[in-house]
């Protein structure tokens, strides 16, 4: 199992009316708490794409359970539970600044090799990366 | 049951490096879907702010089966499969120009009364416009 | 002298914890504004795009006069006062449900060639189409 | 004068077809350049807020000299060049990981008593704050 943490301070732009932070922006927090998981074991999502391989979302699942406010330093916890294969899937968690557990998310990615535009398997710089924390 | 149809032109701010809609902006569809399938019964969500019930968003599911790309006319199909309690649950469907489903997904907010803040039931203007559709 | 006319309702996602529409959403009307402006002489920006030549935006300039509020239906007059060349001028004014204006705006965008990325001239269609409204 | 200096990674949410960060979202860079201009003196607009004064922006004005993509990570400089009054004039630049300009902007922001729904003048903890900058 590989686990990651980052940060991320809610914008102005994302709140809304309610006064808190619009549910569709969470998508873009999950996307920036996956990024910076492979970032935290020397990849880049960019180097994928450059070397031909994109993951487009398949599915996003979100459950709210409490709001975040402006100006709130968030807390996600990104965990990938099983190797990736053809598709990742990533698990989230995102803690208020009062560390309350304020969302639970998934996001499940598909590999898509960018020439043929076909299903392929995870480049073999995350499977290597990610192999020290599979072993059984 | 209650469907209604709606549609929305993909924005070139919609859009990512991948070409296509971001997944995260499909939020943003499902919220127009909703507002409009409320107004084809002449109902506005903002009425209820208005009135004092605020409906935040408890979950998020989508789906996402082929990509929308710039400029689609994109029409959404919104169904109520159960009269609204303290929950509403919102079905969705969406279409692209050639009528391919590219993406399904499911909604439930929650009835909150601004003033107390507490559940409350959904107000009395929907049930009594959603009932029609509803009788056994 | 090319004006058009376009609606556009205000989306939950766009407002802010102001309660209002948040002024960075407004470039997006904008773009609205003036892709409906080209589709009312029977051209579309993404056939541009699809031809080779894209417009990148080189500059914005809004001044916000009054606020805009949720489900507002906001007019959005677009107008082109001097024939494009390598550059293309756009002029904004957009109005509220009570026929006030809110916004007043310029952008300004590029030709440029997608295979040499260079400037370049505008679309023959664009001028042709645009032709009848500057005839002296 | 005050001048601060803050970073921001560049979304895959905010780029577009183009392939480069969307125009329309560089509003949020600046808005997040100057909150952490004010948080580096020791400040937080949110406590303004719940102060009672709010800053609508009044006005935006951008010029895009170069693209920004993916991952970047931008360099945001904001700058008060004079001491604030009824309104705040932010000045910025932007800069890419290869140290070019690539963006200049001006944002005018305006201060509301959120009591009376008028003008007001500068808070004064912000006052007080910029004034070791402005010392003649």
């Amino acid at each position: 199992m590989f686990t990651s943490k980052t940060t991320v301070r809610v914008r102005y732009a994302e709140t809304d009316k309610m006064g808190v932070v619009y549910h569709g922006n969470y998508a873009q927090y999950l996307e920036i708490g996956r990024t910076d998981a492979l970032r935290q074991i020397g990849l880049s999502y960019k180097s994928f794409e450059d070397s031909g391989i994109m993951m487009p979302v398949l599915s996003l699942n979100c459950k709210y359970l409490k709001s975040a406010y402006y100006d709130d330093e968030l807390t996600i916890i990104t965990t990938i539970k099983e190797m990736p294969k053809v598709r990742i899937h990533f698990h989230y968690e995102i803690f208020n600044p009062q560390n309350e557990l304020i969302t639970k998310a998934e996001v499940e990615l598909v590999n898509i090799d960018m020439k043929t535009n076909r299903l392929t398997q995870s480049p073999v710089v995350l499977i290597e990366a990610l192999a020290p924390y599979f072993k059984s």
